[in-house]
């Protein structure tokens, strides 16, 4: 989902971007007017997270499954084993993929208590002061399953997969050594990537890496050295100016906390019809996934929904039941009607 | 460029697709809208390039760039030496990379006959008859260098780097291994790239590869492992089917090759002002670099024309000087109005 307004701004422009007479589909990514995209996002994204100067912002393509790979290929370069917090389904394909190029230790793994799952205490992880750094995914959209502070790591660098949750709430960028982050759900639209990493972590990657591959490539060609996804840019230039415009992180960090919390409230107050297995200390404000009690009325659920325009409801395949996704772009309205809809089919089916 | 057609069915139909009340940018890609663009868009490509039944179609990201990497990644699994032509920069970017993960021989170099870059003679290359692939640019875009015919490499794969030639002529797929494009030339634009690969070239890669750029993997899940550049896609699909609604391939040969005769044709007969320095048996459809005589007017030169509208006429920043790009969305009379410019900017600064 995008905000109405970005789209509109796009449609308006489409065919004559700022006066050019060209569309920002055909201006040259090296040309003075992509230029001008480039430094303005740059710029609020710096802004909206307030993003220290000893930071590279890199747009790369290939979503997160690149950064899965990425991650372990440049930052293996001196020592090649890191950490990894298996929260979820994202977090496992991360660690799968760093197993290809080197040592991984899952220090901590979800817990199930009284059938919730839950997200173990910090005390009890098995870090590595050693490691070459940690990795987790602060929200895992499939199960619902979101970290509610930063782990701390001390020295070691802390790498967090934002896809699913960037710019929903502030953070402290300093707490990290690399962000990275798919554009799709909270960024604009899919075919771009968005990577913070620190200075220091910048190296040459020890092993035959392909040249798309290595970060200080990029950074020594802020990010165009071949031709980038110049569109995808240009609609998560708009769509971060959007949240700009809408108050900034913290803003969304409210109307987020609301929009989940008034679900939840709901299914929770309607247990013997919802329900959602996700202990409340680690409930994802992003995603809200819940199962019918009858698991049969799943597929009818999705499609009484859909008659009424509740897109995009069908729990993830690798998990079934019910998810509502409820990014930025989702407004308070957007859940009203949903629960508004669910009361009366708990009513009609119950 | 991309043609005024294709650009009006996107604005119109940008925020609501096909009657779905949603964008393109935000339906789903493993939902059934998606799913429809996918169809058609491979029924159309195959139609358009008579792609025999073992050859896949994969829509990719990363660019002809992440092609470079790819082919000897995947393709060094048997044998790791490949034989490369070597007629400009993007041979050179290609073979410079493959030389990461084997083996390059240096097959055939351009060559310059009386100040003119010509592509040496099949019969004085020397091909490996062993190598696991032989890799070509039939197009270089920055020197305006084309091959005439596709080369004969018998049993050995052809792979071709063909960014800036498909669908700008007929050609016979079952004479190739491997093509592949970016899409931003004659595809639509920038962010997604096609790769057409026969069946039997498809391994597991040999050496640690990152997820993403193993064929096997994207033949395997239909190129949906992960979020694909969903509308950058759609804009592919609405290229193809433009290219076919105007005759297919065919019609754009007769069309591009009238293009650049025209534009030959009037540098030829201005050649105390104008010059291009490639023999006529290999220059570029598609691209035409030339110089003036006085090599300090180019600025001038170029200030003038985007003041008439013909923008995007300055030469790579590798090569300098003036380049026109005839790309399928380059109608003739762009070519005709340029020549117009160039013949009253002769006669005012001759």
């Amino acid at each position: 989902m995008l905000p109405e307004e970005v789209l509109r701004e796009a449609q308006t422009e489409l065919l004559d971007w700022h006066q050019t007479g060209m569309s920002i589909m055909e201006v040259g990514h090296r040309g003075r007017a992509f230029q001008s995209i480039v430094e303005q996002t740059e710029a609020d994204l710096r802004e909206l997270m307030d993003i220290p100067d000893n930071y590279h912002l890199l747009f790369l393509t290939g979503g997160a499954t690149a950064q899965f790979s990425m991650v372990p290929m440049n930052l293996f370069a001196k020592k090649n084993h890191a950490d990894y917090i298996d929260t979820g389904i994202w977090s496992k394909k991360a660690l799968t993929e760093a197993m290809r190029f080197g040592q991984v230790n899952i220090a901590a793994q979800i817990e199930y208590q009284e059938g919730l799952a839950c997200i173990p205490k910090e005390e009890k992880w098995s870090l590595n002061p050693d490691a070459a750094y940690v990795h987790y995914t602060p929200n895992e959209t499939i199960e619902g399953i979101e970290f509610n502070s930063t782990p701390k790591t001390g020295q070691v660098p802390l790498v967090a997969d934002m896809s699913s949750s960037i710019l929903s709430q502030p953070i402290n960028v300093r707490d990290f050594g690399i962000i990275y982050a798919g554009a799709q759900k909270n960024l604009g639209q899919a075919g771009i990537s968005l990577v913070i990493i620190r200075d220091d972590l910048v190296h040459e990657p020890a092993i035959p890496t392909p040249i798309l591959y290595s970060y200080k490539l990029h950074i020594d060609n802020k990010s165009l050295y071949n031709t980038p996804p110049t569109f995808a840019w240009y609609i998560l230039g708009l769509t971060v100016a959007w949240v700009k415009r809408q108050g900034g992180v913290k803003t969304f960090a409210e109307i987020n906390q609301h929009k989940a919390q008034t679900l939840y409230h709901f299914i929770d107050s309607h247990h013997e019809f919802y329900n959602n297995t996700v202990h409340p200390d680690c409930r994802s404000r992003m995603n809200v996934p819940f199962n019918l009690s009858q698991v049969n009325l799943t597929e009818t659920f999705l499609q009484a929904a859909e008659k009424e325009g509740l897109t995009n409801l069908k729990g993830h395949r690798l998990a079934g039941g019910v998810r509502a996704s409820l990014y930025n772009a989702m407004p308070q309205q957007g859940v009203d009607k949903l629960i508004e809809f669910m009361k009366d089919f708990a009513r009609t089916h119950g």
